[in-house]
């Protein structure tokens, strides 16, 4: 029997309980970072099976299928959507201590109220059967999970070259009173950046991107001075659309002082040549747009987020047969303190500094960071610089009371905007139930330790803000 | 009410309770090395107000101001001493889980006796009146804190170039036996090494830090050479007034082999005609100072403390506005354990190896310099090389807990000379409880586990000697 | 009284003392990676006295040693066995919250049935009898120990040159039923690459090690492409001999896409001419050799073994009296990240990725590698890529739970193939019931806490299988 997904699960003390039920349970979701798909939203998709919705995309299960020793085909391959769940169920037993283990159990729980058995190839077939049956209701659509989960409000991930037309449509369903739940988008415009210059092939792959910026943004982008500017209209076109973050992932964080106008023209130029540039030359155009990107954000109000410290596509061999997101990233090493420090200064010195949330991947930079970004707290927005909740290979309880600890010690945890899904899935909600309980559970046990306050209403109400208000007072959608 | 600073805060087992009242309570603190001013305890300052020494100088506290919102002039501004700490006391129940939120509690426990409330804008007015009254007292100068607080002895941080005419005055009290509390110096050569000499403004800077030297040292600084042996001067001066320990401060750990001294003069004639240097010559001339100050220190029976890991004055804007110390300095990231390990190592083949004291900021390096400075270990001195307390940013409950588990594991626990403020503040003395505390707790709890010998008379005396015997014995005063 | 050491040390709850009990303590021994002298195997060396088993070789003891201040002439001088064991007493009581203090009391407990006192100065003697007394009788001598401790196989470290003349006759006596235990070589190839030869020294020993393989691959090493040759005979012969782990140790992996191979003989025949070569040389020859061990290792359907972070030969001064492997050996920082994924995706492009084993020392890349090696499953064999037990300075009770605690987040700890020793002594067998403990007390007190299924068949299997079976299956011997 699953006897620990219970209303008391990982909440060990009273006080922990106290917080959870009374504080942190009921508060709707405000989910600000996610890789939802607008379109499916939009369209409110009805998923026709457990694998459609729970398995594709989900680069993690696939990560531990192949570590359990699963061929590709029951992976990503022509397996049908029965065998490939089959596969995962069989596995799943292996997943203790992962938080596949806790997601997976959580995730049957809620939405589809199975909360007596565990995942294995015993319990698959009822299990794919019953979960397959509610997806048939209208009650588990997109739309009406996000519902039955207490959404409140979603910021999606988009490309500075999106119409956001599906955006426009929930916009349009939210405001005649048709659905409920804000759905937003984010600008992230990690394509623009000519990141991929290096090499022939990525020079062919930005000059398309580029065609297409140049159309959306009705402009023929044939300088840099004219790449700057139509950046600089799709921001605002995101604004007008209610975007009021932008994310940015890193390998390392790199950044340079502005370069001269000519020596960024010539680059430019070159690769509009179809011509490679130097790794120099690549950080001396990326420097600048990443500059712009806090100005624009600044003078808008909007959130930087940086997610700093994945390397990603490690493997050729699953590059090449199943593409990007396949699970096959992991994290990077390195330093990039001083360049970060460098740029966050660059910005606040002019009074152009967002408000920032930093997330690294490797912990190694969980305190560097955590430090760093709180030398530009300026006496502004209280909690102007958040080190952010923990990203997906921190995205577990070790990770996320770690997160918590290191913000805690470097900063004011009181002021923490709280945690996010950075999800494909409808299925993920239960991450912010996950984060609650252990967030609970940890300040109920200093509670009971003596060493926090034992003022419920004090540090209840801390708790009830990390989990929602901080959010919208921060972010002020 | 403030339940939790009672008689046993932080000790969660009666093992951990009759170690700390047994063998660290009544202890005499030995703080090692602090940043308070040796004029202060001179002429025996006596405090007008909570915010003169409590907030003045305090980049803590001043941090988290900022982050929770508070405007500057609140903070380093012109606003009164009230209004400082009225800010100060509304924005302190947000710290909850930061150090500052025990400390605060923990220094108006003592010396001031008040823990039935905990500081916030209901009860700054009636704290504020009650402390200061009490700074009025005798008790409550700088000397009578130190009385209070049980000090035995303060190593304070002092220039090369310092006349140390304060510290004269001390000892002159002390020996007279006007003042029980022994004040030494601490040799802090930062100054004299030309890191400042990439810029044209560093350069200036260095050549009137020289001029300062070439006085005191009563000799013309006109080459390298006679800059050494200025260096050496000032070192036998602070010995005459009774200085044990020297202390650099560094961003990366550099060191390289010596460079031939035709490469040396030139260099540091460059400086001399008020010219820029390269990072490379930087580094080659620092690195005979530090050799020297090595040999110095291991001639003399000296201890190297060497503080490793801050980027400082990351905010250009601070930095114009407020200077040096402001609460804009946090961690850097990169690598720098084989030139640590190469300069220790030279002198060590040279039998020229002082006892060692280091301390990282950034907690990424707790393991890698644990288990490099032991290497040196060389059968003379017990614990000779030490990895030092949880510094700064790591100067709190987690950190303290860490620093003591990666000693413990890298090294031995029972040779380490133990907690020290680092504190610009006479109400600072705290931490040595906090730490006795986190120590007690921490050692009791594993008595009682098992994996702890359940013997007081052995463990107990283990904790006296980390409390103050080790470091007397270590440093040898 | 030794209270500590009794059968239920480290289990602290009901349910880690069951997992132990009736899942791990029986489990027979697979000591996959050590570094026992197949010598004294073969020879059934008896000890004489327990400074010659005990303190012989062990670096970890000498460490700590010279940090309490014993002066090397009862460390590894000239004094006599019993002043040098009299010695190592003494300090022992300081090595409280070391892992050394939890290891001695265990191996006077398993095998001599010591466990009614600690080892201090007054114990010394009256242990030093018994000790002796009972390693004069056959069941203590080095197979002795191996019968009692349940040692089902172990594979030492060998160098390619090794005739293996002691294994064959080990296996001889395994085959006729003369001994129990398995014991098999590793490939340890270190010396095959030119990492010395940036010094004429380094140059000289490569030149010599090299004539050594030429003869016993009976073929002139005269290009590079010869030693490719000789190489990979070596291999063969290993796997002759029952060979099926490789294992490398690195200072910060290093490893770059093959260069021509007119380079590579260019800088071969410079070694070859008694020259030089450079950093980049050494990398670029060195990547071929590790490139052509990962394709063997692939063919053979053996297990590579990386162990990456290791300072070795601080102290010059201990270098010059005792030698390598003295106790001045540490940790390094710097990154290695890509350059290890662009090896193992280099191999696993062309489908000769081995199954393989990383471990760090550092452990400021637990997680790095955890979920950098992951990427390489290929849903061929289970757990086929593994981030490796806890090592050297990590080979602790905290370091093993945080080695556990990543694998279990970053991929399956379902999979992980267990505990070694890495041990130079025939007394370490007890790191094996260390490890089990703390992994039972871990999994054990998650089931209390309701966060780990409470289902002792699914548990206890996962724990056994940690514990022998997944060894057995993975490594195929």
């Amino acid at each position: 029997m699953n006897a620990f997904i219970n209303e008391n699960f990982l909440l060990q003390t009273e006080s922990s309980k106290r917080l959870y039920f009374e504080y942190a349970q009921n508060e709707p979701i405000v989910d600000y970072h996610c890789h939802l798909s607008p379109q499916e939203i939009a369209l409110d998709r009805q998923f026709e099976n457990l694998t459609q919705i729970w398995l594709g995309g989900d680069h993690y299960k696939w990560r531990a299928m192949r570590a359990a020793g699963v061929p590709e085909r029951y992976i990503t391959g022509d397996a049908s959507d029965w065998e490939k769940f089959e596969r995962w169920a069989e596995i799943c037993p292996l997943t203790v201590r992962n938080p596949l283990f806790h997601w997976t159990a959580l995730e049957l729980n809620r939405p589809f109220g199975i909360n007596d058995r565990f995942l294995n190839k015993f319990t698959a077939r009822g299990i794919w059967e019953e979960c397959n049956a509610q997806l048939a209701k209208p009650a588990f659509s997109a739309r009406g999970i996000m519902r039955q989960m207490n959404v409140e409000l979603v910021c999606t991930t988009d490309d500075p070259v999106d119409s956001l037309r599906y955006h426009k449509q929930i916009a349009g369903d939210f405001e005649s009173g048709n659905f409920g739940v804000r759905v937003l988008p984010t600008f992230r415009p990690d394509k623009v950046f000519p990141r991929s210059c290096s090499t022939p092939n990525g020079v062919a792959d930005y000059l398309k991107y580029l065609a297409k910026l140049s159309e959306v943004a009705n402009m023929d982008v044939s300088s840099f001075a004219l790449l700057r500017e139509a950046f600089a209209k799709r921001h605002a076109y995101f604004h007008e659309a209610g975007s009021r973050l932008s994310d940015c992932g890193f390998e390392l964080f790199k950044w340079e002082a502005p370069s001269s106008d000519a020596f960024l023209e010539k680059s430019f130029s070159q690769i509009l040549k179809g011509e490679i540039i130097s790794e120099r030359e690549i950080i001396a155009l990326s420097s600048i747009l990443l500059s712009d990107l806090g100005r624009l954000n600044s003078e808008r109000n909007w959130t930087s987020q940086l997610h700093i410290g994945a390397l990603r596509n490690n493997s050729t061999r699953i590059m090449k047969t199943v593409g990007v997101d396949a699970g096959c990233d992991s994290m990077v090493d390195g330093s990039y303190g001083k360049a970060l420090s460098r740029y966050l200064d660059s910005l606040d010195k002019d009074n152009k500094l967002p408000k920032t949330i930093v997330y690294n991947l490797n912990p190694d930079a969980n305190y560097l960071l955590a430090s760093l970004v709180a030398n530009f707290n300026d006496g502004t927005i209280p909690g102007k610089m958040q080190y952010g909740a923990g990203w997906w290979f921190l995205d577990q309880k070790k990770g996320m009371e770690e997160q918590l600890e290191t913000l805690s010690n470097m900063g004011l945890l009181s002021l923490f905007v709280g945690m996010l899904t950075d999800s494909r899935s409808f299925l993920s909600y239960t991450r912010h139930e996950y984060f609650r309980r252990i967030l609970c559970n940890l300040i109920g046990k200093e509670m009971e330790m003596g060493i926090i306050p034992n003022d419920f209403d004090w540090i209840g109400k801390i708790v009830k803000n990390i989990c929602h208000d901080n959010a919208i007072r921060y972010f002020q959608f």
